[in-house]
C-alpha cells in the first residue's frame, strides 16, 4: 500500500515558491468562504510514521491559513476527567462547529495503531476499535462535516535519515527521543498496523491520503492543496442545498440595531477627554533595522526554546492581542504560532457572545478558554472589549464598563496568583498609516476579505475609541500585567518587539520558578 | 454572633404541613417567574457546621421546586484539569445562567475555612482569601446575580446530639466519619474562622443568614421562605429595569416557523402506521397496591443505599426520562432525587438546542453532558428528541432521523462499554387520562404553569406521536440499553416501577463488577 509513498519525489524551491503563493490564497478564499458559508466542519486528521512531518504540516496550515478560525488539537495521555468518561468523550469535546477547520494530530487512530503495534491488542480487538472509529466518521460525515484524513509516510530508510537529521538540528533534536527509535526499529509492525487501519476506515465519506514525507516541500504542498480542493468542491457541491445557518447574522443584527440606538448616548459619556494622550507620546516614525527578518528568525527560535521549558515547567503564557484595525495583529500572531509546536498554543478568536455566553458574566467566555498548564494561549482581542468596543458601541454601560476595570485586574491576578505569564500588546498605528492599509486593502484581491464596513465605522469613532484605549492602559497596567505598547507602523519593528516581548516574559517566568 | 443560631427554635409538625404546603406553591412560582423573566441567575451557597443539615436541605429545595432549573454543585477535591488552572475556574464553570438556580454546597468559602481551622492558613492569609471570595461575588452581584449565603449553625452540644442520631439511623450512618468527630473536636476553631468569614463577607449585594440547625423543620423553612422572599423581591425591584434577553425567544420563534414549513412533509413520511403498537398491548388499567407510599419509600431507601455503592465503585447511572405531556415525568424524577445525595445527581433538561450547539453535530450537547465516575445524571428528555420531537415537527429530515436509529444505538454502545448503567424510561398515559391531567392543571392555580399551547398541539399530533414511539423502542431497545416501559396511567403504580427498575439496575452494574 505504501510503495506509491515512497518514490522520492521532491518540488524544486523555485517550483515551491510560485506555487506556494498560489495555494496560500486559495486556502484563505476557501477558509473564508466555509466561515461564510458556516454549513458544516473540516475535520483534518493527521496520522503516520514518526518524523514524517505531521507537526511541521500542521504549523504550515495555520501559518497559511487565518488560524483564528482552525482549532488544533492533539492527544496526549487522558486526563483524570477523561478517563471517568467514554473514551470518545475527548474527541467530543474537540470538534470544530460548522465553518471552522479542525486539525486533530494523534487523533482517535493514534491509540489502536500504537496498540495494535504493541500487540496489545489482538487483530480482532483491533478491527473492533477500528469500527467505532468508522462509525464515528460516518456519523460526522452525514451530519456534513467534511473529512480528510492524511497518513504522512516514510519507508525505513527514509524515517532513519529523517530521524538522524532532526538529532543533528539543535532546534528540532527535542523532536527525536529514545521512543522514536524504539517505533523505528518497529517499523514493520507499525507499517502492518497502519495497513490495516487505512484499509479499514478508507471510505468515500472519510478517504485517507498517503503523503510521502521525505521532502518537506512535497509534502505541505501535497496537503495544503488536497484540503483546497476538497473545501472548494464541497461548498461548490452543496451550493445548491439548505440555506446557511442564519443564527450568526440574526444575533448581528440585533446587536447592530442595539449599538446605534445607544451609540449616541456612549458618545457623550466617554471622559478623558483632554488628557495628554499615552498613545500620543509613542515615536511612530522607528524603521526596522536591516537585518530585520534575520531578528526575526533569531527571536523566533528563542521562543521555540523557552516554549519547551515553560511546558516541561508547567507555566502558561497567555498573550492577549488588541490593536487598531489593519494594526497587524493577525501578522504578529503568525509569527509567534510559527515558532510553537502546534500541539502547544491555542487561538482564541474573540467575535460576539454566543447566546450561551451572554446568559453569563462577561468574563465567564474568557474563563472558561483558560488552557491546562504549559500551554500558550492566544487571545485575538480579549476582554477588553468590555472597555473598547462596548463602550464606544454602547453595547455595555457607562457603569459596566467603568466597573470592568477593577473586575479585569482582579481577574489577572488570578491568573498571575497560578503563575501564568501574561503579555498583554496593544498594536497601535497612525490614522494615515491605517489609511493607506485600508486601501492597499482595497485594491489588493486577496486581502479584500479582511477589509469590511464595519472597519470604516470603526475609523469613524476613531477619537472615541482613543479616550478608551488610553483609560484602559492607565487603569489596567498592572504590576503583573503591565500593556506593553508596540509601535507597528513598520511591520518588522513591531513584530519583533512582540517576539522580543514574550521571550523575555517566558524568561522571567522559568527564573521564578527555580 | 451565633448566640441568636442556638436558641432551640423549632415548628410544630401541624404548623410545618401547613407552611410547607403555601412555600411550596410560591417556591414553583417564583422559580418559574425566574426562568420566564430570565435576566439573572440565583447563587445560593451553604456553608457551617458538619450534620447542620446542608445536604438535606439542599434535597429538600430539589424537591420543593423543579429540579430541571436547578444546578446543584458540590465541591471535592480538585480535578487534575482544575488544579491546572486559577483556583476560582472550578466556580466559574459551574455558574448557572440567568434564569437558574445554582445550589453550591462546599463553595468557595470551604477550602479557606478548613485550612484556617487547621492553622494552615495565617490570619493575613486567610482574610486575602476571603477578600478574594468578595470580589468574587461583588462581580457576580454587579452583572445583576441575586446571591444568598446560609450558614447552617449548631452548637457544640447540639453538635454532638446530631452526630450521635445520624449515627443510630442506618441509612445516615456514612455522613458521620472520624472526620466529622474530629472536626466537632475542633469546634472552637472551626466556630472562630466561621465567624471571621461571616463577618468579612456580609455584604448587602451578598448578605449571610444565619440559620439555626437543629430543628429540620425549622430550617427547612426558614430557607426556604429566606429564597422564596429574596426572588420575589428582586424580581419586584427590577420590573422597571432593561427588557429581559431575546435571545431565548428569537430561536424559539425561528424554530417555529421552520417547523410550520415543514410539518405538513413529516406528517406524510410516517412509516408503520398500520403495526400492531407496542405501547398498545401495556395493561393500562393497573391501579396501585394498598400500601404504595410504603412500597415508594422501601425503594427509596434501597437506591439511597445502592446510590453509595455505586459511587464508590464508580458506576456511573444514566437515566433518561421521555413520556407524554402530562405523563409524570417530573413527579418520578422527584422521587428518584429525593432519596440521592444532592451531591452525586445531576437533571440536565433538554430543551431547544442553543446556537453553540446548533453549531455542532446532534449528539455534541449530550456528550457534552456525561458526568464524571460515580454519578447519577438524569436526562429529562434526551437524544431521542430526534426521533419524536424532530421527526414529528419536522425539525429534522427523514434521512436525518432515519440514520439517528444507528447513531443513537452507538452512542449508548459507547456508554455500555464505559460501564455506565443506563435506564430509559418510557412514561406512557392514555389520550384519555392526558386528557383529564390537562383538564385539571386548567383548573389548578398553582399548576397552571405546567400547561402550555404546545401541550395541546403535541396532543393534536397524538397519532404521529405514537407511530414515532413504536419505532423508536423497536429499535433502540438493545441489549446493554432496553426501553423500560411505565405504565403511567396510576402515578403510584408509575413511581413504583421507575424506583424498581433503576435499584434492580444499579444491582447489576455493582454485581457485575465484583
Amino acid at each position: 500500500m505504501f510503495e506509491a509513498a515512497e518514490l522520492g519525489r521532491t518540488v524544486s524551491k523555485e517550483e515551491y515558491r510560485k506555487r506556494e503563493l498560489v495555494l496560500r490564497g486559495e486556502l484563505l478564499r476557501a477558509q473564508q468562504a466555509l466561515r461564510a458559508d458556516a454549513r458544516f466542519p473540516v475535520i483534518v486528521v493527521f496520522a503516520g510514521v514518526d518524523g514524517a512531518g505531521k507537526g511541521e504540516t500542521v504549523n504550515l496550515l495555520n501559518a497559511w491559513m487565518d488560524p483564528r478560525w482552525i482549532v488544533t488539537q492533539a492527544f496526549g495521555p487522558p486526563s483524570d476527567e477523561e478517563r471517568e468518561r467514554p473514551e470518545y468523550w475527548r474527541f467530543w469535546r474537540a470538534l470544530p462547529p460548522r465553518g471552522r477547520i479542525g486539525l486533530f494530530l494523534s487523533s482517535w487512530y493514534s491509540r489502536p495503531v500504537i496498540d495494535r503495534a504493541y500487540r496489545r491488542l489482538s487483530s480482532e480487538a483491533f478491527e473492533e476499535r477500528l469500527h467505532r472509529v468508522v462509525e464515528l466518521e460516518q456519523m460526522l460525515a452525514a451530519d456534513g462535516a467534511l473529512i480528510l484524513k492524511f497518513w504522512m509516510h516514510l519507508g525505513k530508510a527514509a524515517q532513519k535519515r529523517r530521524l538522524t537529521n532532526l538529532e543533528r538540528d539543535p532546534l528540532r533534536r527535542w523532536q527525536v527521543d529514545k521512543l522514536a527509535w524504539k517505533h523505528w526499529r518497529m517499523y514493520s509492525k507499525f507499517a502492518a498496523a497502519g495497513e490495516v487501519a487505512i484499509r479499514l476506515t478508507n471510505r468515500g465519506d472519510a478517504p485517507w491520503a498517503i503523503v510521502e514525507g521525505e521532502d518537506a516541500r512535497y509534502r505541505s504542498l501535497a496537503v495544503g492543496e488536497a484540503i483546497k480542493d476538497a473545501i472548494r468542491q464541497k461548498l461548490a457541491d452543496q451550493a445548491a442545498g439548505r440555506p446557511p445557518q442564519s443564527a450568526r447574522s440574526e444575533s448581528a443584527a440585533s446587536r447592530k440595531s442595539q449599538a446605534a440606538s445607544r451609540a449616541s448616548a456612549a458618545r457623550r459619556t466617554s471622559p478623558a477627554a483632554s488628557r495628554v494622550s499615552i498613545l500620543s507620546s509613542l515615536d511612530m516614525t522607528q524603521k526596522a533595522p536591516k537585518k530585520a527578518d534575520a531578528e526575526i528568525e533569531k527571536q523566533q527560535g528563542r521562543l521555540n526554546l523557552l516554549e519547551r521549558k515553560v511546558r516541561a515547567d508547567g507555566v502558561s503564557t497567555i498573550l492577549v492581542f488588541e490593536g487598531w484595525d489593519a494594526a497587524g495583529k493577525g501578522g504578529a500572531i503568525r509569527r509567534i504560532t510559527a515558532a510553537l509546536d502546534a500541539r502547544d498554543y491555542r487561538v482564541i478568536p474573540i467575535a460576539a457572545p454566543t447566546d450561551e455566553e451572554r446568559a453569563q458574566h462577561y468574563l465567564w467566555r474568557f474563563w472558561r478558554h483558560l488552557g491546562r498548564a504549559g500551554g500558550v494561549t492566544i487571545f485575538d482581542r480579549s476582554w477588553y472589549g468590555r472597555v473598547l468596543v462596548e463602550r464606544v458601541e454602547g453595547f455595555a454601560t457607562e457603569k459596566e464598563w467603568m466597573r470592568a476595570y477593577a473586575e479585569i485586574n482582579q481577574f489577572e491576578d488570578q491568573l498571575a496568583d497560578r503563575g501564568i505569564a501574561l503579555v498583554k500588546y496593544w498594536l497601535h498605528v497612525t490614522k494615515d498609516e491605517q489609511l493607506r492599509r485600508f486601501k492597499e486593502r482595497e485594491s489588493t484581491p486577496y486581502k479584500q476579505w479582511k477589509l469590511t464596513p464595519e472597519d470604516w465605522r470603526n475609523r469613524d469613532q476613531w477619537d472615541a475609541y482613543e479616550r478608551a484605549v488610553n483609560d484602559m492602559i492607565e487603569r489596567t497596567s498592572t504590576r503583573h500585567a503591565p500593556w506593553t505598547l508596540v509601535e507597528a507602523n513598520d511591520k518588522s519593528v513591531a513584530r519583533i518587539k512582540v517576539l522580543t516581548t514574550v521571550c523575555d516574559r517566558m524568561d522571567r517566568a522559568i527564573g521564578k520558578r527555580k
